[in-house]
């Protein structure tokens, strides 16, 4: 049986898989810059590092655990491809990394996706199945093409292997920067925030982690609170990247590992990101400017601290701004 | 005399001259990061490294210049403050500078310039007198505040000091990447340009210097093909950077040591800038696409090479872009 589909039991993924990670995905990622700014940190009162993972291959974070997960398949799993579901990044990444190491990728995606999201899987060599614009449609398509072609599925983010790939963003972080107060990385289906976890509880267990969460979208939130996990229904957010739910593996480190989750509105999520492209000139999308938010939210948690912020990535429709 | 005024004898800086700036200027600075681009090394067949001076101190390389001149100031001469005439960068960055050593710094500025830009100047703590929209308003209004405080006129350009501080730029870039068989930088008034031959011509004379220039501003192309310098007469580019002329101090290093000027159409800067930011997710303004889009259009001269590209900064108006 696949160990990465939905699971019971999820296989919890550990430090030394962070590690082999790393080794394994070196030659197909950018080993992302750490950025700093006067203004941010006058304006914060904190001292923040930037991990820029907008400029990652394929503009985003994902392409760490997505590389994991592909060039970790034997050669005989390899041959018979990989398949995932996803209308945003993790689709790219996967058909990125399958094109990488020469195999098929098949990203199912709802036929009304955006005509630029379906290129851009297309470019890197993907193949796209269409279905109709729902959980169940799209499971159960995905389910079929498994059992038909005996791909393997890569969870966007309930899998252990994308997991250890997405902590090594941390570990890089942390050995560039060290001695952090905290880390801030938005949390969506949680892989982010759960790899952030896995590394960061092995290299520096006093840094504070915590979630950066669109209040439109809070399922998170509301997860951590009530001590169980709470699925969002359709939330609307600015913020498309982060519009899943948790899943049991990253529910796991979430209850267990995070110090909190912070919301910001739609309009803070907004002006964190043009501030952003403003006084860093960095092309962020939306996502990635909710930690951005909660910190100056929330500026006497994290004042006088060393503050790690995940830059998730920087795959926006240029011509569709949210300040136009 | 102040020897930054126009003078028909300019002085020449030497790469000792260099060397010194990169020492006075390191507090003041970013080191900025050389960046690469596999879509755009198969775009153009060539291998290109990206020096982000968008990520600059004040979002562009004229801080180098501006610092360089601020800081070389004797006490005495500090104590008068310093003065320029600009409505773009350099006032910026002569405030940042200025406010750095903790001197006045005054801007003359036409009456017409946009807020944003004057409102950059006063956020870094300099002085804005404004004066009718011509050359020769700006200038009288200039040489009156010089006679009468005794400010040091940093000039854009045309001073030595600056242009060895424009020139740490490409001592950087050569020191990081190494090897280049090109190096293409905007031209406007020559800055860039002539820092840039300065420092190759000492640390890697064979590589070739390419000026890029917007067609509609093609003072420079013009000059290089008559032999002497031709001012442009009120061009109209989106690159709002390179509308000024040479002067004689950087027409001696075009004039020199310039392999050649290359144009490029609005059309054509605008794609490379849009490019630009979806794919490297940096935001740079529309003068620093030059570069990009003159390689872009003479493919065979750079294919195979390694260049060297300057994104010389990054401030633009978010909220009016040019491909809306």
């Amino acid at each position: 049986m696949n160990t990465s589909t939905y699971s019971e039991e999820p296989v919890i993924p550990q430090f030394n898989d962070v590690l082999a990670a790393r080794e394994r995905i070196a030659p197909y990622i950018h080993k992302t810059p750490v950025l700093t700014s006067t203004f941010f940190n006058q304006l914060t009162g904190a001292e923040i590092f930037f991990k820029c993972e907008n400029f990652q291959k394929a503009g985003a974070f994902k392409v760490r655990g997505a590389a994991n997960a592909v060039f970790g398949l034997s050669e005989n799993q390899a041959e018979k491809g990989v398949a995932t579901h996803s209308s945003g990044n993790h689709g790219q990444s996967l058909s990125y990394a399958a094109g990488r190491r020469g195999i098929k990728a098949t990203v199912v995606m709802p036929n009304n996706a955006p005509e630029a999201k379906k290129a851009a899987v297309r470019d890197y060599g993907g193949e796209i199945l269409e279905c109709e614009p729902s959980t169940t449609a799209r499971e159960a398509m995905l389910n079929e093409l498994v059992e038909k072609t005996g791909a393997d599925f890569v969870h966007p983010y309930n899998d252990h292997r994308v997991i250890a790939g997405q902590a090594t963003c941390a570990l890089e972080l942390h050995e560039e920067v060290g001695g952090l107060d905290a880390v801030v990385a938005p949390i969506g289906g949680g892989g982010m925030i759960s790899g952030t976890s896995l590394s960061m509880l092995e290299l520096s267990p006093k840094t504070s982690i915590y979630a950066a969460e669109p209040k439109n979208a809070d399922d998170a939130y509301r997860s951590f609170h009530a001590g169980k996990m709470i699925d969002d229904d359709a939330p609307k957010t600015v913020a498309d990247g982060l519009k899943v739910s948790l899943r049991p593996l990253t529910w796991h480190f979430v209850s267990n590992y995070v110090s909190d989750v912070l919301l910001a509105t739609e309009q803070e999520i907004i002006d964190a990101m043009f501030l952003t492209w403003q006084r860093m000139k960095m092309v962020i999308e939306p996502s990635s400017a909710v930690p951005l938010a909660v910190i100056l939210k929330n500026r006497p948690l994290f004042e006088g601290k060393r503050v790690g912020v995940l830059i998730t990535g920087g795959n926006v429709d240029l011509k569709k701004l949210p300040w136009m």
